[in-house]
């Protein structure tokens, strides 16, 4: 029942569509999934996909364009004609969906489509989504939705739903208003089915319904929908009209944006890529954050090149230099990673960040402790210089305090100046912790053998 | 119209919680969603949580222990007495909440209130679903639905959906079998609504239906439900019984759970923690990985004392410990996170693994050579040492491919053996990426020295 795409259907597919072979072609792809074929002409080259693409009808057509990755998308979009794609939107998509879509095109393409839509209500509402920004409520709403005024009867109100219910793809909720388009509240479809035909909307309605505006942003929806648990919310203006709906599938699709996103931040990779992407888009994606690195490791040059003298005489302290820099690294990347997280659930402001740099200390001291009287004993049985083996772990327990405190620090201070705090986390905080952390195992070092030597 | 939990009320409200003052509890949350009092009781003691709690009344406490996170939960469940528990589970609890919350519980006190329900067949319901495997499909999905016979009419099918539908709590599909309970497909709220009142379920159902077996695994049931924009699936057992349906929330709560799990490891934290559990638990956490990383920093130390030699006649050779280190960690991190999360998403089975290693060594060398060449520059003119220069170059490059390959290569490997390979990610990584990154480098430059200074 399921499709799985293997690298063999793929073979013979690509075959049938370079040898123009249409009917053999249609005849693998026909009973599929809309989602499905999405997946397969993300596999494509354009010129493939277009082949493909062209030999499906309409409202399947349409599906698979909702249902395929942004970046696929677009290359096809643009070798579509502007007459195919007000066909499209017409006949079978959603605003929002529509309004997606547009965004992808230049600005004369998007006119020239508008312009060719048949439906002007649709043109309009489209028109009017394309204005909001993509990150907010309103760029993810759909226009689409059943309501109700809140003086009908169910009858009426049944009536009226079948007539509407034609241009609503999923219906979960009836939303009901009043004569101004003021959110009322919902009917669930479950209360519609059990309540009696007399009833009126009023007396069975759900006033206690949870919306947001339409300049809400997308991770706080995310947020609501996810804390809730709701299936579809309601959008209203500044003063509490409604003017669209959310459903939880375009914000699923958000949820797993943002955790992509901080995933790769903290991996060090800088652009949205993918797997299958090109090896030059991975170079450009993966380079800026090694140049930081290069950046970072010349600093850790100089640095120890301050110390050259102390280096001459103990050159063993050098031995320690990978241990000292990962260490740093690791514990910076664990407590910014814990600060990002907590940012994201929405669960940081709940403490003063005193308070939490106070903990993150306690947990840097518990930690550092362990891991500096482990090399204690290491180094006390396997390395014969003890000046060397007190810096090496007074320098770790320092480093890792150090590390910490930045750690948690910095995610929070980008966070209060509204600045994405996962910028913060991976190659940055281990950057900046490879150099801090040579510089102060290599005083430390200074200090230790002028004190106890010399 | 939506609660912000702030540490201001949260003050007040612990002040009348430790007091004892009930009413003046009960009024400052009475009006409030149960998943914002379910917030609220994550940053209550739990002494505080429970007192709290118990104001509550039947629905409502239920609907706040569903919405609790797990640990919060456990803590609440363990203070409770079994009557309260059996006797919330008998009337306010779908069977799949009333399993997750007595999976939380030690055995015999699961037995006591198991046999304290008093609807037997709600008790064999759950009694089933413990049976399941947490992280499957039937782990996931809730017994009750709503299920009609495809030989009904719609008047018939309304009637029987109006006694169902008071056991379920949403409703977003209608479930069609025979007579013998197979699946034989859905019927859309949407459809019933505007169908006529005349019409046989068998022709108006949509036979084209996804489904998942018992066994199917949780990340794959999250994946279909995100690729076909599913809110409800159902669940059939091995020849196609209906047994269950699951909806959307329920996978959210898995995608957001698969993300934070990635996340936790590639940061090099083994323990799901959140931000506001306690110190303690904080450096539980996190001292595993250090410990890696401790000993990958002993290995290193032996690595460089393996060279000792060399070190000395050119301590200069020290410097650039860091630079390499790091460069090798951040590419290997960068690298496995990449085959993380085209495996996440499904997609990475299409290409043959020497390929995807091919295209990385791709990317490992065109960004090996650019960072290679800027550091030659900058030794050029910086450095008195030809014969750094070139060690440093050649080895950057060197540790460059190797650290992307070993990245892709270590996660690959994991997953075909079936283990997680977001383990090969963050932390480990970089460890070894570290280790036999100073090997190389200090190999080239023992070779280099040999043969360009002799």
């Amino acid at each position: 029942m399921q499709f799985k795409l293997t690298s063999e259907f793929l073979d013979i597919l690509k075959e049938n569509i370079n040898t123009k072979n249409s009917d053999q072609t249609y005849d693998l792809i026909k009973d599929l999934h809309p989602a499905d074929i999405a997946e397969i002409l993300g596999e494509l080259t354009s010129e493939e996909a277009t082949f493909l693409y062209l030999l499906l009808d309409g409202e399947k057509a349409a599906d698979v364009l909702t249902a395929m990755e942004d970046d696929d998308r677009e290359h096809l979009l643009n070798r579509l004609s502007t007459d195919e794609l007000a066909r499209h939107i017409t006949d079978n998509l959603d605003s929002d969906d529509a309004a997606d879509m547009l965004m992808e095109l230049p600005e004369a393409k998007q006119d020239e489509i508008l312009n060719k839509i048949s439906n002007t209500e649709q043109a309009s509402d489209i028109v009017d989504l394309l204005g909001y920004d993509e990150n907010s409520a309103g760029g993810l709403m759909a226009k689409e939705l059943i309501k109700v005024n809140e003086n009908w009867d169910m009858m009426k109100c049944i009536r009226e739903m079948r007539k509407q219910a034609e241009i609503v793809d999923e219906l979960y909720y009836v939303y009901v208003v009043d004569d101004d388009n003021f959110l009322k509240g919902t009917v669930s479809l479950k209360r519609l089915i059990i309540s009696r035909s007399n009833a009126k909307i009023k007396n069975i309605l759900n006033a206690d319904v949870i919306s947001v505006r339409t300049d809400t942003k997308s991770d706080e929806v995310a947020n609501i929908m996810e804390k809730y648990d709701l299936v579809s919310l309601p959008v209203v203006d500044q003063i509490g009209r409604l003017v669209g709906r959310i459903t939880i599938d375009d914000v699923v699709d958000v949820i797993k944006e943002e955790a992509e996103k901080d995933y790769q931040l903290i991996s060090g990779i800088t652009v949205d890529i993918e797997p299958r992407d090109n090896a030059l888009m991975h170079t450009r994606a993966r380079l800026p954050w090694l140049l930081i690195g290069l950046f970072g490791g010349i600093l850790g040059a100089q640095v120890i090149s301050l110390f050259e003298e102390n280096l001459k005489i103990n050159p063993s302290i050098a031995l320690f230099f990978p241990l000292i820099a990962a260490m740093g690294g690791n514990v910076g990347v664990q407590s910014s990673s814990i600060v990002v997280q907590g940012i994201a659930a929405n669960i940081i402001d709940l403490q003063s960040m005193s308070k939490k740099l106070l903990k993150e200390m306690l947990v840097a001291l518990f930690n550092g402790s362990i891991l500096s009287v482990l090399i204690f004993c290491y180094n006390l049985i396997f390395t014969d210089s003890f000046v060397l083996t007190i810096t090496v772990s007074v320098a770790l327990l320092t480093v890792i305090m150090f590390a910490s405190i930045f750690g948690t620090f910095v995610p929070l201070v980008l966070h209060r100046f509204k600045i994405d705090p996962a910028l913060a986390t991976g190659p940055f905080i281990t950057t900046v912790n490879d150099v801090m952390g040579i510089f102060i195992y290599l005083g430390i070092g200074r200090l230790f053998y002028s004190i106890l030597q010399m």
